[in-house]
């Protein structure tokens, strides 16, 4: 059966994303959130459900089912809005728009409220890199040791001996991410890099140096979501969410055909452009999931930016603000940050800022559709959302 | 807008509830979910999406994104099913269900897995009662020694205090779940007990003793949900999810208006009824949230099968197979046993087993409309759905 009930995003809010020693999960959460519900004009009592993305405030913070917690932290559990939490590891949050924008879709909801958060720097050391590891396999990869740097490594070595290029390809990814950051005010760092620094920067599991890994921030991140009824009653502005696609694929890397190929991006990238009906042509920037910066250089290649190898021939030229494919305009997950369960939900803001022609001084031109690509831990499932057109 | 698009459950499948110490998270989740689709007798192929059902797989077993792995571990990832976990804490089983039935509603999916699991015997003792406790407001219960059984306590003082009652009500509700447990092939309890057992069995958190508080087990429920046009075009016989509710209340017990009623629980439950146009005077069965008796109490009364302190006129006679209103014919969280990500998927299989009439020794006669009711934590969110009808 198919149905044609648009889903429009109406406002959007964030915290700042970094290191916020003094602020907690709930406080930054109820900012993301009430920044979006001021920015949409609606009342919180129209709200007729919330969304949740949070990967990690179990292990984090012996905190489970935030979801009711944060409506009560908000002031509107009085207002019976029902709240539930989505968890896909690091794709939380994308994971909780798609929810959300399926309940509008059902005709049960009419106007829903998306949050991200993830609170990171509560643990440190080797206690945090046991916990960032439940995003892996844990029987099967960390286990034996297996780290998200430690897998991601993996990837990059291979891919580098395969197509015999160096670091420079993967750090072409973080030097235009820490420029775009540079020009938004959420970012966790606003330090422009240069290549060198990037490639020299401290070894974290070779041939991943710093640079090369996205930081471990506190962030919030939050979406108002309205069906196309309520945009026309309400006579509110938005943007579209043309298309979405969400893919699994292997959950240990041990069992994919390669190493430095996605297939759950692959054909959630496929699935999302169909359902919005364009191609990767009309495409105007997109936010991928650079978690590590050979994820970065993967997903070019596997949404189709690029061919297999051949992203050197479009990271060092064509990925800026006024590329051929600007890519990161927010920072992405290396410079905007990449708090777990916010990151997926931060893609939106930045997507709708873009469209909306709000983004100031990174504002890509004439940006007409935008496409969000976010991954659980090293690619079990990834999720890819086409904003934009009428 | 109003759609019609029902949605039917078609199959079901569940491991044995328990202390299954030899037995992995994994290894639970893949065999209800195998039986289930044994049982519907369809193609993993044709499945369009998994919803998972699970609370506390992070902090018990450093486990994230199960959604992911489970898909893996049986054996379907190649074939990208899009598979996401929902959370809310206890009612985390019901939350998937609910995802799932929208999902369908939604018209992007016709066939849809729902699987519910949780491990809940990795760990024992302080360790356990602390991650127990993530279900409860860490930060102004938890931290101040509150657990699940301490903030019941509180709850069961007042009732028999204000009305003049006794522990033997609350008992009524665990010796009815133990009876029908023995019936029930897949319990974590097939022991029958007496009132004088249950009201002498040793002291938890006064006035609650052993028997008024569900199990921790171990235990995996799944059922395959498909909608009307899959239904009548593959000729399946399935029971209708007729109407569902969701609400939310205070998440702290110290913001509510009453001890011993859940808020949530009265409005999940009208707004459940209302969507399946029908009266609690339809309902033939129904599966409660009894995690501690107390609770079993306060949901009958809540839910409007007796008067705000008046359950002492229904319990000791009319709650059981053949009483005016059965209550937990499964066995319930006290005698099925309470696997927190598991018992909402739970409660789905014995509806559907009731209705079709396969619930062998202890099916309730001429059960039509079975109303089924998860709470999150003390209340903070629950979720009911009434099963039945055409």
């Amino acid at each position: 059966m198919q149905l044609s009930n648009d889903v429009f995003i109406i406002g959007t809010g964030e915290s700042k994303y970094g290191e916020l020693w003094e602020r907690s999960l709930r406080e930054i959460s109820v900012e993301a959130g009430l920044k979006a519900i001021e920015s949409s004009g609606i009342r919180t009592k129209d709200l007729d459900a919330i969304y949740m993305g949070n990967s990690l405030s179990g292990m984090i913070s012996g905190q489970e089912n935030i979801g009711a917690l944060m409506s009560d932290y908000a002031g509107i559990a009085d207002e019976d809005v029902p709240t539930l939490r989505i968890e896909a590891s690091t794709a939380s949050g994308a994971a909780a728009v798609y929810e959300a924008y399926l309940s509008i879709k059902s005709g049960e909801y009419d106007l829903v409220m998306v949050g991200g958060v993830e609170k990171m720097t509560e643990l440190y050391g080797n206690e945090m890199i046991d916990i960032s590891s439940s995003i892996l396999d844990r029987e099967w990869e960390a286990f034996f040791g297996g780290t998200p740097a430690a897998m991601a490594a993996l990837s990059a070595r291979k891919y580098m001996k395969d197509f015999g290029v160096g670091k420079d390809v993967m750090a072409a990814i973080s030097v235009n991410d820490h420029k775009n950051a540079s020009m938004n005010p959420t970012a966790h760092f606003s330090n422009i890099i240069t290549m060198e620094q990037a490639i020299n920067s401290t070894p974290v599991a070779e041939p991943l140096n710093l640079m090369d890994c996205a930081p471990q921030s506190d962030g919030a991140s939050s979406i108002i979501l309205a069906s196309e009824e309520f945009v026309k009653r309400e006579k509110k502005e938005g943007v579209k969410i043309a298309g979405s696609g969400i893919s699994q694929e292997y959950f240990a890397l041990h069992s994919r055909d390669s190493l430095y190929s996605m297939k759950s991006t692959v054909s959630a990238s496929r699935k999302a452009l169909q359902k919005a009906k364009v191609g990767l042509n009309d495409i105007s920037f997109a936010e991928i999931h650079d978690s590590f910066s050979i994820y970065g250089v993967m997903a070019l290649e596997d949404i189709g930016f690029a061919e297999r190898g051949k992203a050197k021939d479009l990271v060092f030229s064509d990925i800026g603000l006024k590329g051929r494919i600007p890519i990161n305009p927010s920072g992405g997950l290396k410079a905007k940050g990449f708090p777990y369960g916010a990151s997926g939900v931060g893609q939106f803001v930045e997507g709708y800022l873009q469209i909306m022609g709000k983004a100031g001084k990174r504002q890509v031109e004439n940006a007409k559709y935008g496409l969000l690509h976010s991954v659980a831990g090293t690619g079990s499932t990834s999720i890819v959302h086409i904003l934009g057109g009428e």
